[in-house]
């Protein structure tokens, strides 16, 4: 892991690193060793900044330190061809209010966490050893299938709170099955870029003994601050105890 | 309003009351004067007290008074024949996993609301002059449509968190549209006496600007208690400001 930059930004230390060629993200809360939340998202760690950053930062204030990595083939990575076709395949078909294929959603969702899983293992590798950051840690976001596949393979992530603003294909519901850690899981009720029954249907699959639905009106950024303080609380129970 | 007894149960002052010709209670919390909660259940208060007790205690703790009143037709009061009819018909639809039709629903749910509402309503009346109750009013509770109801046509009641576990006619969903106070829906995912796409959609169909569906595992009576604390935020947020 190689820091590039490193800023004080309100309650958190910012450094930006590379892992390997993986771009990221590391976000230090000044009070001291916390647990990390891993910090999903859709792609593009400089477009994402300013969302990413003020979520570290509320992470930060209830005593979570957080990082997030560059996806393959987004921001300033090697493009990925297959993967971008099938972006702006989905992306014709939300426009056009059409269904979204299933075989489109393989196509760009499959790769992409298959690649994108052991980065963010790797990751965490190398951040638990950072001083500021202990164990245990979770999972926050919009990226929900490599949140599902996370919660699968990695042990060390205890908890995670799954946004449902992505697509997940059908083909990973008998892997959502296996899932069997904690999971909070945000919906929200009328966005325009996402499919509610899929969501709902994803919730139903997921394996866990213990997950929450919290559903809230508004579209894909209009997520209430009660429900963000929501996801806080959902941790600081699951990461924070003892 | 006249009392029959008193009793103080831990942290609240229990006084068991007759209004006209409705048994009540009211739970007033020890802390002194507190907002007051309407506790919806699906009648027989001896029967149902344990559960009240519980919630009421509950909400004590969260400072708010809170009262329930006898249904009609329920617990000691004359029955109706009507009523238990479609209530013997619902049963029977459940038991063999058949679907309850719409006919039996409005047959039970409709008249029993048109009559319990106006006699909750001259409860408020009653109840916020006694010492230790305040406004505003919230209802809370598993009886659905008397919490859609209510919020419909009584404007003292600024929240309610409804419990997704009784029927609502479809009948009902035009009215559910015109709530518009803020809600928060329960649902226990895996009720075994409920029907989950008839709660989201009435979740759907609700009105207010404002609402939630928390979701979670577990059958009627396995409300997890970091739910029951959501409630009690939900109200301090909107009963509790200022």
């Amino acid at each position: 892991m190689q820091f590039l930059t490193e800023q004080q930004l309100g309650n958190v230390l910012q450094r930006n690193f590379v892992l390997g060629e993986v771009p990221g993200v590391v976000w230090i809360p000044r009070s001291g060793p916390a647990p990390l939340v891993l910090i999903g998202h859709p792609g593009g760690l400089s477009t994402m900044h300013p969302r990413l950053l003020a979520r570290a930062q509320h992470l930060a204030n209830d005593g979570f330190a957080s990082a997030a990595l560059e996806l393959p083939g987004c921001g300033e990575r090697p493009r990925i061809a297959a993967a971008d076709e099938a972006r702006a395949e989905l992306r014709r078909a939300v426009r056009a209010g059409e269904p979204v294929g299933e075989d489109v959603l393989e196509r760009l969702v499959l790769p992409l966490v298959d690649q994108a899983a052991p980065e963010w293992q790797h990751a965490v590798d190398v951040l638990l050893q950072l001083p500021g950051i202990t164990g245990p840690v979770g999972y926050a976001g919009g990226l929900i299938a490599l949140g599902v596949r996370l919660a699968v393979v990695e042990p060390r992530i205890e908890a995670a709170v799954l946004f449902a603003g992505s697509y997940v294909p059908r083909g990973m519901f008998a892997e959502a099955k296996t899932v069997a850690i904690p999971l909070q899981v945000l919906l929200q009720w009328d966005d325009e870029g996402n499919d509610r029954q899929l969501a709902l249907d994803l919730f139903d699959a997921l394996g866990s003994g213990e997950k929450s639905l919290h559903a809230n009106m508004g579209g894909h950024t209009g997520v209430p601050p009660f429900a963000v303080d929501d996801g806080a609380r959902f941790f600081a129970r699951h990461l924070q105890a003892g």
